[in-house]
């Protein structure tokens, strides 16, 4: 992949907006824990599609590379219930040059913080799954997310 | 794979125990529907597994073959709540060339049937994904169930 | 609920658009089997919602009842991987006095289906969980929508 | 609940080993990283089940009470792939006057450690969701495992 194709024509940051589920709730009537960090990696995975515009998919099968989760830090404020619209945004806090930082919250759409994550990513090489620099091409489309979110 | 390890030294038929997790079920208190099919699919890998002999993980890398399901019929009788034990079982219906039916149930210990499911599986190659007869090994440990089934 | 709003200004048959997420594909590279089962729950789930107006959380919580799905019956024609857009419609087969048959059926935007299922619900009181008549309120709207399907 | 059963005879720390499902799996062939934090609630659930003698059942339905998850961190050492054993264990790290936290840890039988999770519960009484003093029965059952924990 040289050169990813620059598509992304919507807001920055970028946002995703979700119905919670009856099915991601428990019988304590809230979101089951668990499922706020399948909404976070949700969230991050539309990103690279749609922004970085290098699909998981692609990434791993096309080019040989992986960028898996090694840490994950998510704090709940509030825990949703099902019907609710939950508007979904991600951040890139840090871009090092295998890593990256991504912060992630979920908001109702008036002043409800939901939960916050921060997830960080590391660039491998596949099959030998030894950490490995962000292609630049990559690289320069995360650069250039985050001067449109400070722009934003 | 010439011959599976015979290694499964179980009862028949072959049966698994879970008990119900609180995030398999729902506002309502009982499992979500759709993680009694989860609970079904999880004793056919198990069964493939620890009975023929042949994880799938197997059977899709090293033998280059799949074994997808084509249909499932579910009968939902009574849904659990959690904390419920449910004992599953797993039968062969019928064997093919190429296909498998399995009966799978879910019962407490005592006279409750939560549900049954009826699930068919076909053999195919990879990556071309078309049917195929099911390998002799294979098969030869399906109806040594099968009879170890009947007799047990 | 006497009257659920009538709000829905959607087309007929009601439909559904969702990617197919890196999560809900399984190491062959396609859809973990059950995951459509998860599909089909979903658009289910939004049409009580947007359709009859019903969230589910309203049937159970407000209206003491509950429509828990008693059978499903799924053919898997094509299994989609990660980033397909999968198209997921719902039509009402069948109306009885407690039941309703459902038809869900779940295709790419050209001419592939990817499966169909067929969900049987019944109508419960709760907490008894017995059998119940479907609320006339909910009969209509349900009326409405097969009648505004069969012109669409 | 005055007198919770104390009922559990395993052994210290309270471990439950798993084996990593195919469908827990993504298009890489390893565990997807939210699977992780459903395993490592697993265990917390099933610790108050079956040390604690509390099942969250229980908690909530029976006492009024819940303990929701408050924060959570995961650091991803090492991802299985379909078929490992994974051996989770529990240990109290902290108890304070409404929270409780945990430390998780998968690893395999060998030396290879998966990862590794804080889990921070907060007790809440229901409905008003407001935090609330650890019950002394609940509390004294934790003391004695955080005892025998230390000389295990």
């Amino acid at each position: 992949m040289a050169h990813p194709t620059p598509s992304y024509a919507g807001a920055y940051p970028f946002t995703v907006t979700r119905t919670v589920k009856w099915g991601d709730c428990d019988p304590a009537g809230i979101i089951y824990t668990p499922r706020v960090l399948d909404y976070a990696m949700e969230i991050l995975e539309a990103w690279y599609r749609e922004v970085v515009g290098v699909p998981w998919l692609v990434l791993n099968r096309d080019m040989g590379l992986g960028a898996p989760t090694v840490r994950a830090e998510l704090d709940f404020f509030d825990a949703p219930y099902p019907d609710q619209d939950m508007v979904i945004r991600l951040l890139v806090e840090d871009l090092g040059r295998s890593s990256i930082t991504f912060l992630v919250s979920g908001r109702d759409g008036v002043d409800k913080e939901f939960f916050r994550a921060k997830l960080i990513s590391c660039f491998i090489s596949r099959p030998a799954f030894k950490s490995t620099a962000i292609p630049d091409a990559i690289r320069e489309r995360i650069l250039a997310y985050q001067k449109a979110c400070d722009e934003g």
